[in-house]
């Protein structure tokens, strides 16, 4: 098949082996993908994430030495199955998958692996058991946001959020915006966010923040202060950056709930003596629950949560690696969805 | 009076003023007064305490080329009252009190302000509202204990421990023994503690520590993950160097609940991936709520907090500097009490 292959720190458009379904599995063509920033970050240090997985005993194993086709938010159409596996769902039926796959007693993680290809390639093997059907009426593109729109609920539902809990949110990129979608819909008030780019300010807007700030205009913490108006703070960090966590610690209000969603792969330093004086928590986070995953496709799918206004470029194949170059740009896009059979 | 004063980054006993009650303040004879690590590291580095104070913004005025006479885990006698203030314990009520008095409007911390001398001085001034006298029966010296065993309970209580959960406390200085006692009173099973040293592992035991580690001879985290057998792990952090953080992120079972409860000033970094790879969350927590301070008197009074094996030593002004140097070998102490009187 077709695909975009990550190799030795480039992406390459190439011929690979087509994925083979084995017993349990499900062939699928991938209709569309989105390009995620954690496929940039992997691009450059993919290294460290496995680095960081393996520190922790995470069963993440990839050798960068190795061909990757990266792309974990997808829907796909149902071809085949593998051996002796009776599908639930019939071929041609669209649906979307948690990017896990098991074989052989093990999981492999679906485009961060050598032998789970993802999204970034015209064909996956998926676990037949994962697989959701996506529900009629839904555009594959809204379907294909499943997966970054569950990061964003599994983040609110860890901040275990109160009634009276005024909401920041400190980075607008893909991440931050499900946050906001999330936070919208758990009913929290008022949701304040914080971004340098008008683009990303106008589409957390979209999503149902009530306040957004803009950073060069006004000091973020200071504003949200304001707006809290001594509500209890939960503060989600969706940048990821080295030196932000310590930054929010130093201007958090007193008591604040801080929620990491960013993804900072380096050593960072923080000065323990802020938490301490203020009683701050940090909640890490990762992924979602095959329940928020569900929920997600249902919540989109009845329009609770809304993200049409996320996708705001398609490409083939042929044009993903300059697609990862405009991302890098906050200014031009929110989601870009590969589409490798164009 | 008579004191022990911190003058230069030194301990010097000298006379200095009495202190004169305001309005709505009582004089107070000290009793008796416990050495707590943070007065430890105050000599030192009280400079670093101030600026990670000023940092976030907390109340805490201290100019460290004055004079100060530390002290803030007491109990005294009530002497006399000052102007206009109708005072609810006669003369000669043993009382304790949380180590904060308000004058001005303003508060004051007791034995880290310029103002407000702690108990390693004969006289304090304390506010009459926030004293509490010492039920019948129970020693000054347990009593002098109200403080530091608050300071666990608290670090419990924000723990928000559920019944499933196991306990791992690192560190049986004060602040871990405290925890420990706390862990005991809410019923927490089990309660694994970790200490190079043999004779804080003993207390660790008495105040009730279902298993002792001695990390020499096993690593921590191995044995409290056989301990809790599956169970949710929260773990206090009660040493407070750096480096302490990392290492605990690093070795940590998934979802581990981390609560930081020593204190370490320093800049300290730390591993976000790994936060995020298993969905750590940290908790720093200081200090304790007056309702926390009250129910920990009513513990040690009747008996639910046994304290009597923590006082290794008493000592006269003339001998606290040497009971510093002393509590710097964690072998031969756990809490000195200065008795000014004698």
């Amino acid at each position: 098949m077709r695909a975009v292959v990550m190799r030795s720190s480039q992406l390459v458009i190439d011929t690979v082996p087509d994925p083979i379904p084995g017993p349990g599995e499900v062939l699928v063509k991938t209709l569309a993908c989105g390009i995620c920033g954690s496929d940039l970050h992997a691009l450059k240090h993919a290294d460290k994430m496995v680095e960081a997985a393996r520190e922790t005993g995470a069963p993440f194993a990839l050798d960068v030495k190795r061909d990757v086709v990266m792309g974990h938010e997808f829907c796909a159409e149902v071809i085949d199955y593998g051996p002796e596996t009776i599908g639930p769902l019939k071929s041609g039926t669209r649906v979307v998958s948690m990017p896990i796959v098991f074989s052989n007693g093990m999981f492999d993680t679906v485009g961060y692996s050598n032998t789970a290809p993802g999204g970034y390639g015209e064909l996956m093997r998926l676990s037949a058991a994962m697989i959701l059907p996506v529900p009629n009426g839904l555009s594959t593109d809204l379907a294909a946001l499943t997966e970054p729109m569950a990061v964003g609920l599994h983040a609110v539902n860890k901040a275990r959020l109160e009634s009276n809990d005024a909401t920041l949110v400190i980075g607008c990129g893909p991440v931050g915006l499900a946050v906001i979608a999330a936070l919208k819909l758990k009913g929290a008030a008022p949701i304040v966010a914080a971004d340098y780019s008008p683009m990303r300010r106008r589409l957390a807007e979209g999503m149902g923040a009530d306040i957004v700030i803009d950073p060069d205009e006004k000091p973020t913490m200071a504003a949200f202060v304001e707006a809290a108006n001594l509500r209890p703070a939960v503060i989600f960090e969706c940048v990821g950056v080295p030196g932000m966590l310590q930054t929010i610690m130093r201007e958090a209000p007193l008591g604040s709930r801080i929620v990491v969603a960013g993804v900072c792969m380096e050593a960072d330093t923080i000065k323990p003596a802020h938490g301490i004086n203020k009683e701050l928590s940090l909640q890490f986070v990762l992924g979602y629950t095959p329940d928020e995953f569900a929920g997600t496709l249902q919540h989109i799918a009845e329009g609770r949560i809304d993200v049409a206004s996320l996708v705001t470029g398609r490409v083939e194949l042929d044009k993903v690696p300059a697609a990862f170059d405009e991302l890098a740009q906050p200014e031009k896009h929110a989601k870009i969805l590969v589409e490798p059979w164009r």
